[in-house]
């Protein structure tokens, strides 16, 4: 079965990855993942959370939000409603625990790195795309802080990246675009670390429950799509830039 | 190994159900499992939301909330600091996405039933007690609903409850106590229907990444605990009450 | 004349008093009057609101909410609206005063009592019940500060309850149902303390003026009640309970 | 025993009032008790919550606010905090109550008279200050709509005025100045109709418990206090003013 | 041409500055312009804002608020509704601007000076008279902190006041009425210091945009307006009055 | 006096302009002026604000937001902090206005643009270069529209871009970038019309007053600037672009 826009089930987007796309932030990544455009960047900041003073250890968080014609219809403006919906919570509440899991924050130092991804254009998969762009941002910034000599050793511990997977019209796919998504019977989004283990794995029944033998497919699909993006995000990091 | 409260690691707490704990809801349930308390109320609304107008479908939702000293340490009421926080969002709309799953919602007609889970006493597993007992109040709520000839088809599809799952010192378990929950590795909730399908798999490495011979582990004794919920849930319906 | 559920005048609801409901909070206490349930907890916290820093003296404060559902309609939450109202706010300060009134701050040292009381089930006299209730709770946590030897002196300096009078069909009745209170021509809150004393007294002409004649009678009937909860609350005070 | 600016206890401080004191309201009223200072405006609005709509009767409701230097010490605007506190909320709604006591709301049709209660100075008694300057502005506006033949019957049904009454130093006294108001032991307001009875009476023991006695002497105090009160409306309200 | 109110295109309305119109504040002033009427305070608050910590410079801020019958139509209050509106923030931003561009901050030590501008009745020049008499007010506050030696040297580096101007039917006319403002085609605001220069320059063009000759006869028109309120300012400043 | 990156007193920075930067929206335009980059986009709705309803007019609107690291220091975002900053306002307001003023709305239809103008890149004049990519996300708007014949008749009667000048180290320069504007003495604002006419002119003297000659002098620098940049805009507008 060939997908609407002439995918095979197992085949991901088009990838391409712009670091350094703003020059002020510590890491400034443009990840574009077919339409869905993410600008991820990373800011350091020198304190840390309430709960994490004295520790000795740092904090790395999340904030996630659309611009409002990121979308096929206009959108109202969070700050304008003056709160944040539950979707937009949720989604940066788990690009937050996704990234701060492969980062020792005991090497960190007493510091926060802040992961901004704002969605200039979304085609489904946002989140994902947001975990897979923001590492990016994340690397960028360990390595401004290590060669400013501001922390010693490298907190990262392994590399992240993350899929949509789900079936649509009874067939497993992975990387749903947004006339898959909004037509799909399970969603299902996996975050993966570079070393195959699974950090967060969410799925949802939207039309009708699913099975283990569906699980096996879209943990199968998913794995395989995880290994292509992480092609892209080390491509584009063994090109070299500066600040 | 034997869990710090005795418990083996396939074995769910104590469950206690009582059903019509106040009178006026069209379904009103305290579900007790362990020390965890939550009173789960299902309220008829002759309306829907905007989305749904004209649709002839009716609509499920839930909000979900903790009394201020339902912990070991009092929290501030969402009230009074004037907005909800990103884990009450993420509870009730877990919480909504469920019911809603097993409802069809054209045999309701243009009506909502709200769901309203408040966690009294809260001792791990809070969420996962809030869809089990929400389905009996939200089964009462259905029968009243026939029983007053407002609608005549059930709309209920299947029945469903859901329980935690995770790793804690190395090993799987089941349905976990905060004592548990504030150290596990990972932490998986499952929400299941009677048919033995899944709805909802969220699953968060807390400490350390999870392979697949851990998933399988967790999905094992999830379902175990499921069917025993199950059985408390037929109970429960089985004995009569009025309104 | 009879009342609508055939008591007398004078007659006040059953009352059922049940100590340590919760296990967490230093008191914990389920007061049911007729209908109408609170939960009323007692926390301690080790710090005082910013007036009261380095005076020495400690404080006594409450906050108080109705569970969407508690009444035949269902009330939007004050969590969702994102502010509290009016009527919230006036009733949480007024069972404030009332339980600070009986407390020698300058014995509690630099420390919260939090009287946390959430409507379960409404019926009519839930501020007045909140208040009678959240006294056994404030006991509770007096014992048990005494107890762990955080404080040495009794701060409580007498008892305290609460009751509602007023005129429905032109008859002075106490302790009023909420089929009562919903036409009653005038409506008063009575605060009283074990020694006979006034702490509070809030009447509102509803729906015509009142005069001294009036008046008496109110005051009469609501000391009578008073004294009968009082005698409800002695008893549940006298059966031993732990922590 | 003399008050600490000369005044016997039962001697209430000098009263102006100024009808018309801005040209654009129905009813604009500037009145002056003492060092207090409310400016008191009634606008007309053709249309009513909507809890009346279709009921054919109008509504009365009242806002109060402060000045931020209205005080000694300035106070930040509830604007600029995003929500107003628990004393505004309890004022207006009193203020509310006792002026719809005397209006016939079915004679004012569907329209809604606003009551603005705005203290440009504060030195005790703004509450009962805005109450009893509120009632004439409310006089003005009905005046106003009859006399544009908009009603044709007067929905006023009474007079209304109010005050305070508390005990200082073991005395007890009428219309409390802020310096006695800050150490009063008792604080009641008072509202009474021109008939001669009780719309509201609200007594709170700020420091110690009262008694039978006191409340007799304190409903003398306050009860000679109105009639003064009233005469000093009726003098402002013989006077014409045009708009 | 003459102007709907009789006035010629260079004339100013009737200027009325009443000092010390409340006694608690440090300066508080109620100007009149025509029946524009704004009271103005002054209050001095013995710190400063975070980014002012630790320089030895004082602040200088402002605040703007209409009463909600100050206008035509009755408004809503910007407390009730929860947030500010724009208008109000550009108008208070503006307000604190133009006074701080006449204070030497390092004279004033670390502390700020509030000017409170409340609109009692709006008729047009809102902003302009909240700037000219916020002057006055802020000038009786520096005389009161010199009068008591907490401040040695006076801060005030030059006077300060404004006026809109804007063309009306094709005309230019100087301080425009409400009537005239709600239907300019150009709406420009003039600060300027006693020495004749500008703080401050807002135009619009509401209805046609404007060129250079337009913009000559507002700065003429404008000049000739502010050199008028000055003297008025300084009339009023001659007088004594305490505090 | 060369200015601190090379430029004349005269000199704007680099212009980039990129229509259909995103796909989605009726007009999409990335502007860069300099390091500043902003994502201009105009999208359709098909409803006005309640004030048009009726009227057979549309409206034109704007909204204004930085992204958290657009500056050297991450700014909270504004849907966290729950409220717009006064700033904020000020400047969505004057892009709406500014566009508004060459849009004939009678042509529009009662349909809104909305103008979103979201920074990705803040160095200095960041409300100016909205302005001027807005106007070019407007006229595709506006093409679309009548392409769909959706509107018969151009509703443009202008072209518009701004520009700011101001007084540096005692010199007027033209196109302030972030280095200059932080330290200027006056920064003024220019919105001008294709035919040379100005539609707003802000101009704040930031440390000291300006005069006259001052203005003059901006006046004359912001028209060349403003020529410069309707330069860059036309050109932009010949390329054709599809949606």
């Amino acid at each position: 079965m060939v997908r609407f826009d002439g995918r095979n089930c197992d085949e991901i987007r088009e990838v391409k990855i712009t670091r350094g796309y703003t020059v002020v932030p510590e890491g400034s990544v443009l990840i574009e993942i077919g339409k869905t455009k993410v600008l991820c960047t990373a800011s350091v900041e020198e304190r840390v959370p309430p709960f994490q003073k004295g520790t000795g250890h740092g904090w790395v968080t999340a904030e996630y939000s659309m611009l409002p014609r990121a979308t096929e219809v206009r959108n109202q403006r969070e700050s304008t409603k003056g709160k944040l919906g539950g979707r937009t919570m949720e989604i940066q509440r788990l690009i937050g625990r996704a990234l701060r899991s492969v980062v020792d924050t005991s090497k960190l130092g007493e510091r926060t790195i802040w992961l901004d991804c704002d969605v200039l254009q979304a085609d489904g998969g946002t989140r994902t795309a947001s975990i897979t762009g923001a590492y990016i941002a994340l690397v960028d910034a360990v390595k401004y802080l290590m060669h400013h000599k501001v922390i010693e050793n490298d907190p990262l511990m392994d590399s992240i990246a993350a899929i949509s997977v789900g079936k649509v019209n009874g067939q497993a796919v992975v990387d749903l675009a947004y006339e898959e998504d909004s037509k799909a019977e399970v969603d299902m989004n996996i975050v993966m670390t570079g070393s195959g283990k699974f950090v967060e794995l969410q799925g949802t029944a939207e039309g009708r429950p699913f099975d283990k033998t569906d699980l096996d497919a879209f943990l199968t699909l998913g794995e395989l799509g995880i290994r292509k993006l992480m092609e892209s995000q080390n491509k584009a990091l063994t090109a070299e830039r500066g600040r």
